[in-house]
């Protein structure tokens, strides 16, 4: 596609995902009030067949669905703020209502959130492969430990792992993974030899006897090969340990700060690791920012159209949100009071680090920190014209180089509805998005990476090595220790 | 609906689901080699997409898909017997495809087997609420306790938990799923009041502080009431101490045996059990027998069909079966070595209960046990014309005083295809089959028990004290210990 605003290099083909989740609000608690607004009916699974229709017709490459696996009762120690507000409660599970959205589309993929902390790899590793079978091999899998005390409580533990240890078993539960679905059978283990009487060759399918610190797993997976072996691996952490996972698994990452500067500096430490650490080039992780774009035809319409959002946003929700994300409840302090300068360390420490990655306002309140949040939650707003938008988007690949884009809303499905019918066109004039899929009907790390056939993880990805692939001899492919 | 067979009293209405499985083959293995079966097209959505259309046109109550969590490794101390004959290996995670197949229809219920032995009560409650959604209320639950070392010891234990500490386990578990799922929320506690700005009333919703021998959940559930609340329960426990499970929590029961005798005397227990010790009607728990139909427009032509079906029937599989079922490996013994005879304890005690309840053959060897096995697995063969299975259909009901039937297949969709068009118009008949649902388009519990509004367990079943229901203040409901 030519670029045609007078660009002397080739542009980056942007990636492209929604940002959702199975509950009402997501990032904008409160908007469900909204008359125009149907997030609420994140229940019902035409809700989700008609998102998956709209955006496969706008070519998105993925929807991105988000969870969290407790409610965020950080906030006056209460789940009640989040209840009242609907914000990211209730919540469903993410993982159910992706084979029928797959079985209503043909080329976008599903990128859906799943813990390593609370769930067998064996189990989870089933439900991964039966997903992967039942899209085609259109599944990507979101990697989280999970941060809620919430959550932890109520799957039978005091609290949370610590961060360093759930890293530790994250990275452990991968290699679990790896093992299960890419080392235990060869892609060409079900021969369905009617003839012989062989549905799978038994010398093309061998135990893995993983015994970790963590786990102990003697395989095999119980599921066939699916056509990616291993969904695609998307990842978002952004402390060290963080970093150095998604640096050595990911080949998705998703920032979410308000400007590029503040996570330029993450973006190059994450491909720096994963090239000096881990022999990957880093382009090949992918860098997928959070915006929330507020689209009109003109400036002024889009002004408008915030203007009219913000009545509904809602303070509570946003403390709520912001109390779970940090453990920080802001209940005890004045609106106006500044958080940097109050007696405890802990949340003047959080809101300078929240501060530092926040564009705007010299003083850091509850109210500000509320502002900041209610509307596109930890993404920057973009206001304005296609044209504006597409601006900032440049932007952000400019200064952070990033990859793309995962779009949250503020209005389920207007905001979609608006980016497919204003934003798009404009990439497109751009030479910044493509026209269609580049391998449609394929799977999704072949549309993620634009490369027919790259249905595996690359070959300089950790997980290659546990591929025993078609045609090799079980013993010349070892499995990794 | 009249009898036309003459019959004096009204005829029991019998309910029928498929029995199915996300494998190959299912109760027969080797089949798939057969040139008219699809059973190994599982991995496709199309496939069961199709079927639930089918079934729906022929007015099925339900489609109910088994699992295991591992493999059947018991016979030859090997899993290559199972993979070979593709003897329920590999197999997919059930609950994956049920939102799917419900988005194609509109009133067939989906009964899915979930166990309660490896995933966090508060982890499975949210899956089926949002399976329950999703499906607007048409999922049931097949409550196992799983049986298989071999999936023990994928899941980091070393062996199963014992049997009877399973049953203790499961029975806490169920009453954390009720407390999850019936108790933490009010009917009515989301109001979506867009004046107010409530989401959800904080005072409808309150945590269960589950605190028992196995599990510690706090709760309350993530997810909103769905509209069964809690799936239409079924279960197949026929040890002692499942009896008792059945009697309290179960709504449906399914026994498979060759011959109705054999488990008549256990249905009359499990309904004296569910009276005498749960304060329930016996004849609230609808007992499902398995049968395995194969049926031609004449004898003849059934008579043909079972001899090229068993053509393909695998006798490795079923020996990988039965040594999965019983924990029985048959290697060591001749093919026409007398079972009840030989040294061992343990063989001679297992095939001696077989044989109680399987019909026929005087001799029980391992050629005889693989001959019960192959086709149609623990379920009886019943071969002929409509009228002659239908006949053999009554025999059950009044033997055994069964409700309804799941039906097994040979061949996939075939099977299917010929209940659909010969059995099913033979059983309206007789006055035996509904014409239609009684609730198109309601829940799966309101056309199991032929009842609408019948969207809850009856005010007799013991998940009944735990709903907190529309309009009952909170200190009016009590969750029960």
């Amino acid at each position: 596609m030519a670029a045609e605003n007078g660009a002397e290099r080739p542009k980056k083909q942007l990636i492209v995902n929604a940002f959702v989740m199975m509950c009402s609000g997501h990032q904008s608690p409160g908007l469900w009030r909204h008359p125009d607004d149907e997030s609420w009916k994140f229940g019902d699974v035409d809700h989700w067949v008609n998102l998956a229709k709209l955006l496969e017709e706008a070519k998105f490459h993925g929807i991105f669905i988000a969870d969290v696996l407790g409610g965020y009762d950080v906030y006056k120690k209460s789940l009640d703020p989040a209840a009242i507000s609907g914000a990211q409660w209730p919540v469903n599970e993410p993982l159910s209502v992706v084979p029928t959205m797959a079985a209503a589309t043909k080329s976008i993929g599903f990128g859906v959130t799943v813990s390593t902390t609370y769930e067998e790899a064996y189990h989870l590793a089933r439900r991964l492969a039966t997903v992967d079978h039942l899209t085609k091999g259109r599944l990507g899998w979101n990697i989280v430990t999970s941060y809620l005390d919430s959550a932890a409580r109520n799957m039978g533990r005091k609290e949370q792992v610590a961060h360093d240890d759930r890293y530790l078993q994250a990275h452990e539960y991968l290699q679990t993974i790896y093992k299960l679905l890419l080392s235990s059978w060869r892609d060409d283990a079900v021969t369905l030899n009617r003839t012989s009487g062989i549905y799978t060759d038994p010398s093309l399918l061998r135990p893995i006897n993983h015994q970790g610190r963590f786990f102990s797993v003697p395989g095999p997976a119980i599921t066939a090969p699916s056509p990616q072996r291993l969904p695609l691996l998307l990842q978002a952490g952004t402390s060290r340990a963080g970093k150095l996972f998604a640096a050595e698994h990911a080949e998705a990452v998703f920032v979410s700060a308000h400007s590029p500067q503040v996570v330029a500096k993450n973006i190059a430490e994450i491909r720096t690791l994963a090239s000096e650490k881990f022999g990957r080039d880093g382009k090949d992780i992918k860098v997928l920012a959070l915006v929330v774009p507020v689209l009109g035809k003109t400036e002024e319409e889009a002004r408008a159209k915030l203007k009219d959002y913000r009545q509904y946003a809602s303070t509570e929700g946003a403390l709520a949100l912001w109390g779970g994300w940090t453990g920080i409840d802001l209940e005890p302090y004045g609106d106006e009071e500044e958080l940097r300068h109050v007696e405890s360390n802990a949340v003047r420490s959080t809101v300078d680090a929240y501060a530092r990655f926040s564009k705007g306002g010299e003083k850091w309140t509850k109210h500000t920190v509320a502002e900041h949040v209610r509307l596109g939650g930890n993404g920057p707003l973009l206001v304005g014209t296609a044209e504006q938008v597409a601006e900032e988007l440049e932007v952000w690949v400019e200064e952070a180089d990033v990859d793309g884009f995962n779009f949250g809303y503020v209005l389920f499905p207007q905001s979609f509805k608006d980016i497919a019918e204003l934003l798009v066109p404009e990439l497109r004039k751009r030479g910044l998005f493509w026209d269609d899929y580049v391998v449609p009907r394929g799977t999704y790390r072949e549309n993620f990476y634009g490369k027919e056939g790259q249905k595996y993880p690359q070959e300089t990805h950790v997980a290659s090595k546990y591929h025993w692939k078609a045609g090799v001899p079980a013993n010349e492919h070892q499995i990794p220790e």
